[in-house]
């Protein structure tokens, strides 16, 4: 229902956690606040970054949306965890929702961030407590970092700069699991390796799923005219927009390589086919005239005149020599050996 | 034939029914009307919307064109269920047509939704009764709604987006039995599996095939310059674009996903077939040359030395398990067993 | 040789047929004309249109392209039967030229179809005698006809939609085919289905080579911002295009229905070969080495101590039983019944 | 190396040809020459065309550089017989390569052709001896062929339409050749066709990885807004535009076709291999179980009670009899038979 | 981390070696250099390239970047090895990176070549000691060359010209390799070849994967409206895009190759597996019914009349011909002999 505000995902946290950091070129703050506190966020003269944790309060969202005059739709947005990536300019801010990935012990998260962008501030919104930000929060905390000397704009540039290259570093461990099947398809194969193709394909096709529109939605936001991004700024987006092209682009070779590696496996397998049926049709072929004749000496006719012939049986197995001898020749002529 | 008005649907009620709501921020009526009162659909300072069920009934649609000065290619438009989704400009009125979906009882029902919006002044036709916007007729209803303080072109986003919203749910749902069908596809497979996959396949496409130009619908209304667009609509409509663009991402996904199915599905019977094979390769490999020797010993030849020495049938035997042996070790090396 | 009027079709006709066509709000005129009253074809104040059927003779092209001083290289496409649709504009006048299809006894007839837009007069050019316009024809003389009242775009217009209509109407002819086949593959399949899924997807991609240039032809006719396109005319070819895009969309749709078709014949018969295999496999690996067991107890070797034993036979049985037992439950536990 | 001038071809004759055809309305010349006399190849009043076949020698490139002041980088492209079809703007001249197409007693002959543009004069370069412009010279040569009274355009125009003609003339007989193999394929189907085949699509790639960028080529030329095309010539590129169109389009529709005629190779040889394996479990199957039935009766155990029986063989050929019988009932409600 | 120098490659040289070549149409010099002498890299009238090979020293990158004013982001991209092709312009200065490749006996051997271009001086970066430049060297050595009497966007596309003939060679190489193996495969079929056709379809792709957007980096160059780009230079720019497309061309087409290739190598492979077992089948099916009926007569009923026949031994063998012939010619008329 449009104009109604409901939060899809799952609640994380017991209570949203509010905390914002403020910063100039001479100075650092960071606390943790509460709801009351939300007029006093934004402070003149200094960068300010309010981060929520958790999504499931909708009061939070709503008390949100009214100190900082966030339009109703971005609110809808951000609460709606299925969100597609999207950029979308207000008349004071700007919002963009993408997809954070990060890895806990060789599993991936997926967890949705929304951003606010105003002039001096940024306002960030995560569905699970932890993130990939503690780099960037100590970068800003260093009194000569480059950050200090920036607006907001740079600092969002910075937060989606850290969750392309998790993205980058993400596809790239898929690459490298990849390129070790692929190398022990060129020896073994079972069906094991068969289905971890398939998951990862799957997780691959997962991150381009998100990966895609993100790259759009950069561009998007270089080329809006936006007075929120200062052209100083425009380069360093530039070159994170050739980052999330460089992740799109990785994605697009390491599943032509899981789709090489699955044609790779078929034919592995059809080689084995044709090699057990090459076994079973020289063993059948070279026995089942030898089988006959045996057969045929074990008839009990009454007369039958080689029975009685006393070398007939050396003869016999001659003959026997000779059939495979031929079979075998025969097949190497067909180069089956 | 150009020119004629033909209805190509079947008809699903006995008489069209005509019902009228009229709303704006402080009144709100609703009335169901006849063919006569069609004059009066309209009122000053009100926002009315006109719902059609039926189109059977050619009159109806020829006096509702000539009261409303509906563009007779509009009225073509509308009775021709099989048309493609599409967005027409006219003088003083915009006609957009499209499918709406909705599910009874687990199955699809299509039909087909064409609208005119006019200034204060929403026509919508349907061909079957029972519709998918009673939420929205509760959202109309009640006194503080947005929609209340909004013209037509918000009420004709709201009937879209309600139209999207089902979309987006069906789309879910097939993309919920997909990943089900894939997680069973790992354990066992069947033919009905292929039949279902086949099926969803199909219905996916038919989704597809009239989401995709609603997507070009919306966005040729987002860029059509009328004066019956409101600005502040535009954010609305953009936010629906999202919508429509990632039910049709989402489409895309399954498809894939579909296919992924089907190929597991071939690689599994291939799979099974590679080991029907061997088993019976192996079983023959190792019978075969031992039935032959049984064959030979059953030979009734007068002189077979080995016939009368007392030891050669357990020596036989010890012949006929080293052969066994031998071919087990053999299947072994080529990691048949 | 460019410069060179060659016509590259088969003559179809005694004598090429001329026959025009005036009318106005008022009046309507019919006549078949011979080549000295071409002068005589177009009259103030009228709408003409000059049908010619039979294009093999080059003299009454050049005598027509003399009168109404058409480009050169039109005459030579017009002559050229295998020319893609194409639209040219000229001075003062356009050309246009499609494919026309039809359907006699369920065979379809490719005819090309050329037409001349000019003011207040339309030349079209028909290879075959008979054509797919004998409803316009009347709706032309009906004397409250919508087109009677307009100029030659409309006639344009009309012919065009004619023409698309058939598209129409044989692209959904083989869809229920393809359809009905898509049903009785589930059934049954045959190696004739296969062959009639080739036949019907090569008249599919005839169509489909027509239809799509036709589109864009139809688009060009939209945007060129020629004398000759009156503004009231451009919501019927709007309209149009709407259909050639149905068409093709329809095209593609059934397309890939074929392609779903043959994958699913491919299916079928790669069940069948596993199920052919699995009946080979199982009473194979069953009765191999019963033959075996019964074939060592037919070796006529002196001293094999079973074959005194008064019980050996009916044991022998119930061995023969258990082996038998023991095989259907290896199968069973490998779920192959 | 840039800069440099390296012939990449072959030699093929042993002196380089130059040959000039001049012409205006009311004159025609045509003559042999020599090196020295390039300053006299162009005339006022005339349209000029100098013809060079063989580019081995490099100094006849160089003076015909020097002479007309042709831009060193189409010098170079000129020799660069590997390079892709493209045009070049200079300052008083045009430069377009592509490769020409000719049939030697069924053999596609591949050549670079070469040619500037400039004002009253066309010079082309070919690099083996005879080509396919006779007919074109036979038309100049002709007092009152249309050519006459137009300038270089027109001609270099000629020359394109004679090459893209040849282009259409070789696709056309491929596409014939696919067609009567198709027919072949439902009869019979041997690994020669399927060679024939491979073959076939290479030629068709082949032809198609020049003709693509011709067409790329031609549009440039039309959009070019060069001087150096004349208005009225505008009308006779778009046709061979069409014509080049038509050509890639051709390409695509063989390409497909024998795409489908290699589908259609592997489904006859998936039915045949199902018939091979159909055949083999039927014998298998019916006369496995009755020579198991026959080894059980030549076993040699004392007490067998069947052996005495007096009505045991007959009735054993019964049992045989009902097997086989039942078998072939099994196989008949398996629609194997 | 943005803003932070980090080398992502491996060191290959002990100490970063900088070599300064400056040149004008009168003068030239060459000579390596330290750190401490940067500041006279760039001498007024001359054209000064300065190369760098080894990069694992950030001090001598910030240096650089330092004396020559080099954008923060651009050293950040010279550094990281793993950067896609781009270009970027700068206030005074364009940087350019791409993949340089070079064959060192038969491998290929993949680098990264970065580039600044600013105005008389160019800064070429390079991860390993040697190149593939020593012919441009030679050529502004000698005194006469083109290069002398141009500027630094002539050297920027004289290096790029060296870099993008060197993907041609080993694209034509690789080209080579797989019509060979095309050839082979109508002979004899192996897995190694299978092997090589996927080690040489990695190494195409890897070449694509740097290919394309060199393209897209070479037109943006051509496009950018700099200073630092002399319209002389446009056309040899143009001719270079020209030959990147050759090469991506020539990488779909050998692409193609190869998948047709593997294509050909599956059919080559079902054809033998028919092969395989139509002689099974033919083996089986004729010797089956004869040792069926082998097994009959060695049955050990006391009453069976044919074993007391005189004649019945040599009927048996007349029918066991008969039976073979009559199969010979079932197998005949199924053509499968």
């Amino acid at each position: 229902m449009p104009g109604s505000l409901v939060y899809t995902g799952q609640q994380h946290l017991a209570v949203a956690k509010l905390e914002v950091i403020r910063f100039n070129e001479a100075a650092y703050e960071r606390e943790e606040i509460t709801l009351d506190q939300l007029d006093k966020v934004a402070k003149d003269e200094f960068v300010s970054w309010l981060n929520i944790e958790g999504l499931h309060d909708i009061e939070v969202i709503k008390a949100l949306g009214e100190t900082f005059k966030i339009h109703n739709l971005a609110l809808e947005d951000i609460l709606n965890v299925s969100q597609r990536p999207a950029i979308d300019e207000y008349d004071d801010h700007l919002f963009l929702v993408c997809k954070m990935f990060s890895t806990v012990e060789k599993e991936i998260i997926t967890e949705q961030f929304s951003m606010i962008v105003a002039k001096n501030l940024i306002i960030t919104f995560q569905e699970k407590p932890g993130d990939i930000f503690d780099g960037l929060r100590q970068r800003i905390q260093h009194p000569k970092g480059r950050i200090r000397l920036r607006n907001s704009d740079y600092l969002a540039f910075a937060l989606l700069d850290v969750i392309v290259d998790h993205y980058m570093a993400i596809i790239e461990e898929y690459g490298e699991e990849v390129n070790i099947m692929e190398a022990e398809l060129l020896d073994s194969f079972s069906e094991d390796m068969l289905h971890d193709l398939h998951l990862i394909k799957k997780e691959v096709n997962h991150l381009r799923r998100y990966a895609r529109p993100l790259k759009d939605v950069i561009t998007s936001y270089i080329k809006s005219e936006t007075p929120l991004l200062h052209k100083s700024t425009v380069p360093f987006l530039k070159d994170l927009n050739d980052h999330i092209l460089q992740v799109t682009e990785n994605i697009e070779v390491y599943r032509e390589t899981i789709n090489d590696n699955l044609n790779s496996y078929h034919t592995h397998m059809t080689n084995k086919l044709n090699d057990v049926l090459k076994t079973l049709t020289i063993f059948s072929v070279i026995f089942i005239p030898l089988t006959f004749i045996a057969g045929v000496y074990g008839m009990n006719f009454e007369y039958i005149p080689e029975l009685q012939y006393v070398h007939a049986y050396p003869i016999l197995w001659a003959v026997f020599f000779g059939i495979v001898v031929g079979m075998l020749f025969f097949f190497k002529r067909k180069k089956w050996l």
